[in-house]
């Protein structure tokens, strides 16, 4: 199929084309977007599993409702492994261990695959010692955090994981970008509806800044300084002052650094400081921490799910805080997203779909 | 010693008296300090180690600049004795175990001594096993979080624990305070200048804003809602609406939520929603975290030294965001008020020690 007056050309059969608010979307089957991904990888050298589980991951983060972190960066994940920074042949190796504490080397492989497979191996070590922790040394950026801890609440775990990055966060009181946004995941095991904050330890990230510009939107609270030292919420002017607001300003300031500094000194890999010493961003350092609930009989199992129930229903009933005020707990948004997926296809940016289906068309050994 | 023309009387002798800008100071000595709040326990029924560890943690916390969760809360730990929410002759049990990971039975025991012990345990389990959890249930305020913290880093580990608190802080979009502020202390050892981070979810505490209402101050940034609504600055129209922000608003707000979900189901204990059924705050759930890192070896030890003081050097030097601005790592003023607490005595509100003196005083087996 064609689809022609949108500006792009899709091979590759889309559910339906619509035009909303953020341009031309596409609906795509969660299987033909995995399919595509995994066509690509394996072109770049990936081996069959290692390209089926990183293209599900990246799809995963589409469907979820996290395109910045999936399809939208696909193109650049290819271009990473194109400079070399990604070695796509590249598998994790245990370097020394304590117990139920493993230092792991990453040898800059696919920052997706590495942060998966040291996720599962602290499962394995709590399932076994109620508590696991694997730190991951020169690694390559995770793509979406929260997968890792949906990973760990679908096994049955608590999960918790951090990684640094390069330098994009001012220490409070200082100007220059000198901490890492630093994003850290922690989630709940509940049912299917796990409980999973996602955050950064900045207000806003560049790409939500990006966003707001492009919009001409006001961002919703202060997100930075501007180039005389004022607080705003002018999207436009902390991306030119580079000088964006840490969550809770000398307190994520504070979470981002020790954050950085638990993966690096854990890992014996390289702090934020190091990493940016170089161009772009590669070689980071990554904790996972699983934990094993004491859920093993039935009684256990309902009464931390009623408790869960009973906590996120009294939030959501407190009187709103403003007009049209909706309180949700991290991870509903996912799940929304992630049902409407199921019933309509993965919403996908038109062109972006375009581009990369066009370029696994060309090649499809199906065609 | 009397001292006469201050208000107050003061039968023990302080080193010296001092009118500051936050009023009337006095310099104890530190070993008279934990002495005295040492016989005042005695005398609630805690037994001779309890007593002196937990007069220790007070007057530690004190020491480290931290009065509001040292001397300052003492008299009110003595009232929740009094009023039987502390048993002062409780101590912690293990209840349920899995390798590294256990459940502890709090028994309403006095929070300080509880939360050590707890840490303590979870340091003995990481020295075996590399990582080492401890959750703990039916307990009481920790009293200063970051005492944990310098107690894991102390030893040698990186520390982690956090406690959930009686509802005090709002959902995001929501009017009612439904969770907790729910305290967290991260630490990473290094030689003596240990990093240990210390913040509760809330921009500022109740605490914090009574102080800035009664200084008649504005607060250096947002720390609420007032009653109509809009972000304000000014302390005494936040503790009107009881609207305190959370720090990066959804963003603590969640961090609030998932502490005390982990801290719940990890101890079968009572979340914030449970806790806040009762008129006072007591029988909280805590988690305590202790990994070992990797530094048996000299090199790995210097390599971590290096590295740490390398990322806090690279803070410091960033250029000042605004006239007299200090970028400061987190634990740097604890060490600066326990330096100056080892030269010239800790410095105490002159009228809580005249209070606490006098009680302890007038029982004293020594007079």
């Amino acid at each position: 199929m064609t689809a022609t007056g949108t500006g792009f050309t899709i091979k590759w059969k889309p559910s339906f084309i619509i035009r909303n608010d953020r341009g031309v979307r596409v609906r795509v089957r969660f299987e033909e977007l995995t399919t595509c991904l995994t066509t690509l990888l394996e072109r770049r050298g990936f081996n069959g599993e290692d390209a089926r589980l990183s293209a599900r991951l990246f799809a995963e983060a589409s469907r979820d409702g996290v395109a910045s972190h999936g399809l939208n960066r696909f193109e650049w994940y290819l271009e990473t492994i194109d400079r070399g920074e990604i070695d796509p042949t590249s598998h994790p190796e245990p370097l020394r261990k304590i117990g139920s504490l493993e230092r792991w080397e990453g040898r800059h492989g696919p920052g997706n695959l590495n942060a998966w497979r040291s996720m599962q191996r602290a499962i394995d070590l709590a399932a076994k010692h109620g508590i696991g922790c694997v730190a991951l040394a020169h690694t390559n950026h995770w793509m979406r955090g929260g997968t890792y801890g949906w990973q760990a609440a679908n096994a049955g775990f608590v999960g918790m994981c951090w990684t640094n990055t390069i330098a994009n966060l001012p220490p409070w009181g200082g100007v220059e970008c000198r901490l890492g946004n630093n994003p850290m995941v922690i989630a709940i095991p509940h049912s299917e509806a796990h409980v999973v904050l996602d955050f950064a330890q900045s207000q806003f990230s560049f790409g939500k800044l990006s966003s707001y510009r492009k919009r001409g939107e006001p961002l919703p609270v202060a997100g930075g300084f501007d180039s005389t030292g004022q607080l705003t919420n002018d999207a436009e002017a902390i991306e030119e002052s580079l000088r964006p607001l840490p969550i809770g300003m000398w307190k994520g300031a504070g979470l981002a650094l020790v954050l950085d500094l638990i993966a690096a000194v854990l890992s014996g890999g390289d702090s934020t400081l190091r990493i940016s010493e170089r161009s772009t961003e590669h070689d980071v350092s990554q904790v996972f921490v699983a934990i094993r609930p004491f859920s093993e009989r039935a009684d256990d199992e309902l009464w931390s799910r009623q408790l869960i129930d009973a906590t996120l229903a009294n939030l959501r009933e407190a009187t709103p805080a403003w007009e049209g005020a909706r309180i949700r707990y991290p991870g509903e948004g996912v799940l929304e997203a992630r049902r409407d997926a199921e019933r309509n296809g993965v919403e996908v940016d038109g062109d972006v779909w375009s581009r990369i289906s066009a370029r696994a068309g060309d090649g499809d050994p199906r065609t």
